[in-house]
């Protein structure tokens, strides 16, 4: 019989109360696993910053008992801080053979695909790892290969959807495996965790296959080019415009580094079905008439270096958009990308294209579960308790409000947050602590070396700017040898304010006096001086408040 | 006879190819009048712009041959800069009572109240502005008392139609006045300009009062306090939170500078229905029960300094969000305040109120015409000519095609811009130059004093932070007197990076040496070693570009 007081530790690393980095630990007695672990992308606020990651700490502290990553599917979010993780804690990472293709490609830029352990996975295997045993599901996601996972220890069983949505017309023709899901239910689900996304959505999501009627419309009767921009490792709707283009007798071209990355992964492993003869460099498409291509993009997000976005400013060095051009966005703007893709829109109607985005047709399906679909997977697993994950805090609140409408008790549902402890056994659940979490920033080389401060110096720099105050100082006898010099970025064109630069230059001229007349020598009492004196000045001037950054030198 | 040779110009000054600062010159002979005034709020690139408003060169230059500024109703993107333009043009202004009344709070602002001179006028008021006739046709629009205008000269006439929809059961009973359109159709006009917002929407725009009966079911039963976050123009909706409230039994709080004003000023003009003892002081919510209490406030689009999100960081001076407090908010997101808007209500659901916002219920209506209401007024009117205004460039080349889907040859739709100047009379029309158009930006007390210099520099400081390398040298042997001293901000958090820093020295003191072996004196010979010999340092070390100012002291 197992030790009634251990129990199980499910601890979410990220991905509870934001979007991204979703990790997930799973702690029994003296064996760890890990469950995905994604990158995030910066917000405002994280000025030059490039990626967000978890926090390792706690992982890193314990890098000796963890046996395993586990990941559900390929996406950033899933899989984007794993070269981070592997360089600290190198452990073995299962995951189905898309997830570590695309995986590969990553380790390798980071120099790390010959020292890491990929084990490939199918739906319906079980593994196991250390104390755990962990079945793999078979889901439907926006990217092919995706699971949901079954985390069995001695005293519960845990169902992780993952990312999922149910579709019953999928473009693999393969199924949600609902089946094994009403059978976990019946044989005891301690705890569900399942993906909130669209939690706010009621209903249905549509199916992918859906995408392709529409491709199909659009494509027909169309003399000229067509370009389509869609998420690079959505290798269905990616299967969907070859579909189209071999139906309507077109070649294909791809274009920009993740997808030519992606279709060469994926069709290597048997993923993309691409006739002889369909696919065309880019280079080569001007051998063809302008009927006879289609060409498959990224940038469907308005990523400023993206394709798409190249095309749209006429940078791209191989692609020229001319008059005519049908241009298809086969994407939904995630959160904050809005006004960048609108853009994108704009500037490629002014090239003369004429563009279908998804205010106009049916060029993009949501690869996450509605609604109905939620109910529908937690009325098969029927779980004693229920963590929603993958949303933001409004969207987990709703998810448990959905559990309780089904029927579950309030006190079952636990909105939880990243680094909280869920600590479970069949009997009971309950939050028990926290562990170190929260965001890692990535920024050019260095991880973790920009924190609260930079970040705060940048955002006051973005806002107003820099007036830099030099004078050099007699060591001995403190009396202005040089300067005072102004230098400003930033702040006003200097060009255009000479008079506002020589008036400052007076105030801190001013500044310096009254000190010497007191007598005072004391380095950081006169640099407050000077700072304070100029910005009172600017702010009455200007209504601003630049970072003013006074050096004394001393000779 | 009019002079053959003497056409109507009609400029747009801004709204076209863009959201905000909606103006428009027309021009004809000696006269000029301008329609709107509006500002625009800075986009990300924008760092540490507080607005836009547009370029005035070409009015101010013509100054003397400005009639007047004509509104079509009082948001924003309508009047926001007009007190800019009345510093430098002041000419008699025309609008309805609203319209006036909320600039007149603007005014006061900029000191300019005294100064200026407010003509009211009613719906199917005539007025005569030099060799202008303009008409003022009553519309409906999320804000009340807005008008559509008819503009008459010698050689053309020209339909305006401010921001419209066709609300058929408005709140105020004021319908828009569809048989003033079909006379003018009949009559024959010239040009139409019309409003392209919704123009991607397709069907009808909803009405106002459906949101009233969403407020009606969503108070019903409910024992806590109820907030609801709206524009603060928009008093139609403000009028139904209040019809609510009274309904329900509720008193009603004011709270939020820009709500608390046109509360104040729309009550005082008759456009507001409040019940005798309705209104209570914000600061005496604490004497009534939670189930008797309605605060309406703003904050509807996430603004940092606004009530609603002060609430929901429990930095609101009076207002305290509680558990269980059912927050409304009814607006939707405008493009680029997704992200703030949903931080605020994740916020909210941490601190226990229940929120109800755009997802989950009908809390708000557009209100802009979609394409059916959009094709009733190209049908009503008949124009010969169309320019589409008030839109993004796509939503421009939607509503040209749907004119020309409508039988308008497309020689006759104008895809315009900003600046550009069209000539119309009856027979023809043609674009034919362009005058000085584009954007002022405000920052604090400057207006155009920061321009794209300014801009480069803020971007930069963002992205990567600043290096000053800062050195003494002697007047006559260029030796180092004092120095080199490194100060960093926004770089890397220096108590972290000190061997980085310091390795940074000994890199410009290598660079001074060879400078000093070669005998350079030049000052910006120096600063260029400094500042290449750095920069590649630095980017091997972090991948990161700071601004480097090198700065040299002499003694």
């Amino acid at each position: 019989m197992a030790n009634q007081k251990e129990k199980l530790k499910v601890i979410p690393l990220g991905g509870l109360g934001e979007i991204g980095k979703n990790i997930t630990i799973f702690e029994y007695k003296n064996d760890i696993i890990i469950v995905d672990c994604g990158l995030s992308f910066p917000d405002e606020e994280m000025y030059g910053i490039d990626l967000v990651i978890p926090d390792f700490t706690y992982l890193i502290k314990n890098k000796n008992r963890v046996k395993s990553v586990v990941l559900t599917h390929g996406h950033e979010d899933h899989i984007g801080a794993l070269p981070y993780l592997l360089k600290e804690v190198n452990v073995p990472v299962y995951g189905t053979r898309l997830t570590l293709g695309l995986l590969e490609n990553k380790l390798k830029e980071h120099g790390l695909l010959r020292s890491s352990d990929l084990r490939i996975v199918k739906p319906k295997d079980e593994v196991q790892m250390g104390g755990f045993k962990v079945e793999f599901i078979r889901t439907g996601h926006s990217i092919a290969d995706s699971v949901a996972l079954a985390i069995k220890c001695e005293v519960a069983t845990v169902v992780h959807t993952g990312d999922f949505k149910i579709d019953y017309t999928p473009i693999d023709e393969q199924v949600i495996d609902l089946h094994r899901f009403a059978e976990l239910g019946q044989e005891g689900i301690t705890l569900l965790i399942a993906d909130s996304t669209n939690v706010e959505r009621p209903g249905y999501s549509v199916s992918e296959s859906t995408v392709g009627r529409t491709f199909f419309d659009l494509f027909q009767g169309v003399d000229s080019r067509i370009i389509v921009a869609t998420f690079a490792s959505n290798v269905h709707r990616v299967q969907q415009v070859i579909n189209a283009a071999v139906h309507y007798g077109r070649k294909v071209a791809v274009s920009g580094r993740s997808m030519v990355n992606v279709v060469s992964v994926a069709s290597e492993l048997g993923y993309l079905n691409i006739p002889e003869g369909t696919l065309i460099d880019v280079n080569d498409i001007g051998k063809y008439a302008e009927s006879e291509i289609v060409i498959i993009t990224t940038g469907s997000q308005g990523e400023p270096m993206s394709g798409l976005s190249r095309m749209s400013i006429s940078e791209h060095r191989k692609i020229e958009i001319s008059k005519g051009d049908l241009v298809i966005i086969s994407a939904t703007p995630i959160p904050g990308n809005e006004k960048t893709v609108a853009q994108v829109i704009n500037q490629l109607f002014k090239l003369g294209a004429n563009v279908v985005y998804e205010k106009l047709a049916e060029v993009h399906v949501s690869g996450h579960a509605c609604q109905e679909e939620l109910k529908l997977i937690h009325t098969l697993v029927k779980p004693k308790f229920f963590l929603p994950a993958h949303g933001e805090f409004r969207m987990l609140m709703q998810h448990a409000m959905l559990a309780q409408n089904l029927g579950m008790p309030k006190e079952n549902t636990f909105v939880s947050e990243t680094g909280a402890i869920l600590e479970i056994d069949h009997e009971s659940a309950k939050i028990t602590g926290r562990i170190p979490a929260g965001q890692t920033l990535v920024d050019g080389l260095g991880v973790g070396d920009v924190g609260n401060i930079v970040l705060r110096d940048r955002k006051h720099l973005s806002q107003d700017g820099l007036i830099i105050v030099v004078v050099t100082l007699n060591k001995d006898k403190g009396g202005v040898v040089a300067g005072p010099d102004i230098i400003s970025r930033g702040f006003v064109y200097v060009r255009e304010s000479g008079d506002l630069i020589e008036e400052a230059k007076s105030v801190v001229k001013d500044a310096l006096s009254k000190c010497q007349e007191k007598q005072i020598t004391e380095w950081s009492t006169i640099k407050s001086a000077i700072r304070d004196s100029l910005r009172q000045f600017l702010y009455e001037q200007t209504k601003r408040k630049p970072m003013i950054l006074p050096i004394i030198m001393e000779v």
